[in-house]
């Protein structure tokens, strides 16, 4: 989509680009064979490279992050086990319970006391509790941290706070999953590689399909022993695919583009910038999402539809976020529209 | 029991006592059936008398409270349905996920902002979120409500709370369930019958075996068609039993003596006033529950456990529960200890 | 129940009986305490002791033969788990699904080519199929055998056969789980106890209220090990009761019976000489159970109703199960009813 | 894959395919959208095309045939339900036993005594049993059909038999769900359309990835009502996914491509007939499934493998499966090989 005066602006999420040219025609020529009963090649190398990037011995291909996130806490939990995740977590409000009722968890939500989308050591420690209680009670097993927070605006934790709560959830016990569907936005915005951003985890998931580009397409990585079992659950599920080296294709190309976020990221801070001029609300985005505080959701968002610019609700505001379908333009765009609306 | 100077004083739980004589012959003498393939006459006794004494149309006999929320919850909730509960509630703690994996919700714990146990209708509606959101939404169907509160110290919700909380969830389309394991310490600290705080609710559940002091047996009660899948879940669960009439008769006994439960709220009183003496820090008991805020929760389990005073963590405290297996002297007898053993 | 000539015939099922004036004294008078946080003497009395007479090294009590066995499957199975049973076993047909939508597990029914209610070892072993598949198979990994077989008539596998079902079963790998509900029937029936039954197995359960005359309760039995974690999941489902050792005391007394249950097998064979002669079409009873084929399974039900002679349809047929609240002269009396009314 | 006389020559799946570049086209140039929070043109427009093709109002599309049958299974059952399925069925053998754990329901397979796949109405009546039976009982609510029959070698169910199976259902309350994997090659044989094999059916689900050569993607369909809880349910398991319209432009060329099928049955007619020349012991094929009995089936795929012939094994027989990438040529070098390598 490129921008012009008619255009439709999509704020909504950064899962509704389009694959370009270059990703169109690496899927066309992709090399492929049946994933169920053979191995893919093209698969295979994107697990290969997503592995590598995301620093952990082995990666399973997941046709959406909701299956990639889903796998992991069927593989880590058992009935009668709890979790913990900071409030406001994906896998909390978002993927409709299956942590709960497919997966086996009782969640406990962590306040985010460090700052946005991040508890305090204390905090995680308080929530684990007593080790070794009676048959009757409950066992904290797992650890689910989000790198970027989403429903904090596109939170990022960095690697200090995070091995703060490493440390903690291992010293304790628990097993921990990284839920990265944005974990690139992480990554740029901290000028490191992923891998950095996953030390000492059981297991992590990240999204070819969210800001990087693909048309589908997520991955769990852990280790060999984790994804031979992931594997298995993939295939319960009914993820598992014949020839989704075209998919994966595009996860190969997406891989490329870590380093273009920066670019989104930028684009959110001059929207967030822009938007205060106008008076409104907003937090002040460390990555490419962007929360508004807003007197009614509905009507902010329905006045917005009305001057072409689509946003969503996100945890009690309206979000945006910017991505690579979007246009330094397209932002100035979007202000002009919102400022000749008089919103809010 | 009865306290002398070397009895160990049992604090732990209110589940703790034993049948009298009048519980054992009433047992003893019971008239029985197969319950599975028949009615045994001793449960629809009462199971007709606990829906009268709870004000519902109908009730099913269990085994345990644990059983009669699951069973609840089971039939209300569906996959992809979100919950509500008072944070610290049972079935969110102490229950072993099973609200999560078996019944199938995801839960949402509240904040007790309108006291010990309560949530505010503020709270409770901006947890409920907007209606008719997205195919891909969790969607809030329940409210569970617990009265007393547990984990709050035994705290009472009174009746023109409870009505707004249910108006609030009614009007959002909501489901209420209560867990009235102890409704009968609520309404006996109210000057009420039990059934004027199940107001509006869809089902609730009762203990026969906590305070009142039945061996085995609670019930779950709500519309005449709710205990037509209760029973069915009853079965799957292993629940069905056949001559049960046996510890019915024991339910029968107990209802006879909710009147007595103002004495055991006294000894909680008596208990708290002492500990306070002795610099403790305790809540003011509504009932017969006392949590203590303690330095270091094992230590103090384990000096009161050398006193021969026996008590349970509960929330991040130290419980202690009175019954009607102690007496005020017995109230007396630990404090004494207490004071000798010098704690805390 | 006495006879006399107006008096309802009972025999649905051995789960009608009613504790006599022993059984219900020793519930009145048994020591008993909270077998959720502390153990209750008298289940663990009945635990030991059923252990010891079932040849396992543990036992569990459970409300329920239901739980009992839904206990044992759950503790066994995974998800992509498939289990064996005989064809009509109650794992799959009389327990509501739960060994598959709770336990997990994907049952394949072996067909009776041994006998009834036995599968051969061929059969066993054609089932159990190649060992080592791939990722996205099904992983057989528990044979659950039932001895008495009731769909099957009561049926009794003996010892020999037992033991190559079982050699078969563990070369394959697989853990084996006996549904011993009237395994005290069987051992009667063979003239040994009942741990000459249970050779091999890694868990059984049994049921003090068929045919023992206890009012509720049952047992399932295994390693130290499993009897942990199935005290875990008994308290998922709800079996965590606080004085059950009321119960228990029942179900000591029971034990003590076993060698009554002779009359009930006299009873069977008795009635069904008797059916014969009057031109019904029935199995030779091996133990207390009694299948009749008839034309139209409602209209014979109606009409012994009718005589007040009460049955259950089982397995396509009318099940007659002699227990000790029948007498012989019942059957005689209940065979003259039925030659009286015609039948069939 | 073209033969030549080293290539090997892959009869395990006609999942096996690889896109031609037609199909590759088609998905490089597809219109696509955010299928998730948006409509996808291209899945718009092959759920359309689907649905007519199959005769149902609406349709769904999912990455999997497995989950095709999985959402279909979850919306029908609830706990406490049977279904009932031709032995050796997917849903049974080949689907990690979700029906059971995911989709919650109690499996009874069904006799092929109609012939190959197919069971008698009379069988299915038996199976169905008496309705409105106790509450602890089982009630059996779907019946499952596969056509083609993939375990019973790719066997067709005629109209008028299914119509006799869909009619004895319907009269017993039965809902009907039927795994048209294949049902673009029972079509085929039979020369009819897909819709006339769908008649009276709740759903059905189709794979354009089985002999149509699409990479990936299924189709569940049924009514609109059934669509909207079916794309909740394809959400839960993870298969949202954002631009799938690249993967549904090979759907909607696969659909173009039924006829071609006549040509894969051909293939499997002439490797039939050639094997049984060698003296192999194989079904007479009706679609292009073929299976054949051997001595050990390991020993036979392996040696089939050395000689570049590629096979599975299937309901304890060797199964080939013909396909749009082998040709009738191909067939001819197979048979070539086989004979050379002296086999069975």
């Amino acid at each position: 989509m490129t921008s012009n005066d008619g255009a439709t602006l999509d704020f909504r999420s950064d899962t509704v680009t389009r694959p370009d040219e270059t990703m169109r025609r690496a899927m066309a020529s992709a090399e492929v064979a049946d994933n169920v009963i053979d191995v893919d090649p093209t698969i295979r190398a994107l697990e290969e490279r997503a592995a590598a990037v995301l620093g952990m011995p082995a990666a399973l291909w997941t046709p959406s992050g909701t299956m990639a996130n889903l796998i992991a806490l069927s593989v880590h939990l058992q009935r009668g086990d709890r979790f913990l995740a900071p409030k406001g977590a994906h896998v909390l409000n978002n993927e409709l319970g299956t942590a709960a009722w497919l997966a086996g968890g009782m969640p406990e939500p962590l306040e985010h006391d460090a700052g946005p989308g991040r508890p305090t050591p204390e905090t995680l420690s308080a929530a684990i509790g007593a080790r070794g209680g009676p048959y009757y009670a409950l066992r904290t097993t797992l650890l689910c941290l989000e790198n970027t927070h989403n429903a904090a605006g596109g939170a990022v934790t960095p690697p200090h706070e995070h091995a703060q709560l490493l440390s903690t959830a291992r010293q304790a016990g628990l097993r921990v999953h990284l839920d990265g569907a944005r974990i690139w936005h992480a990554a740029t915005a901290l000028g490191l590689p992923p891998a950095a951003l996953t030390v000492g985890v059981d297991t992590v998931s990240a999204c070819f399909s969210k800001g990087l580009g693909a048309p589908v397409g997520s991955v769990v990585a852990g280790s060999v022993n984790f994804v031979e079992r992931a594997r298995r659950m993939r295939q319960m599920l009914g993820g598992g695919v014949r020839q989704g080296g075209i998919l994966a294709a595009a996860g190969l190309v997406a891989l490329d583009r870590i380093a273009d976020l920066e670019q989104d990221h930028e684009k959110s801070r001059r929207l967030a910038a822009g938007l205060v001029e106008l008076g409104w609300e907003v937090n002040a985005p460390e990555t490419n999402i962007l929360l508004a505080r807003v007197a009614d959701i509905s009507v902010t968002l329905e006045s917005l539809r009305a001057l072409g610019v689509l946003a969503l609700p996100m945890a009690g505001k309206v979000r945006f976020i910017t991505h690579r379908d979007l246009s330094l333009d397209d932002i100035d765009e979007a202000l002009r529209r919102i400022k000749a609306g008089g919103h809010p």
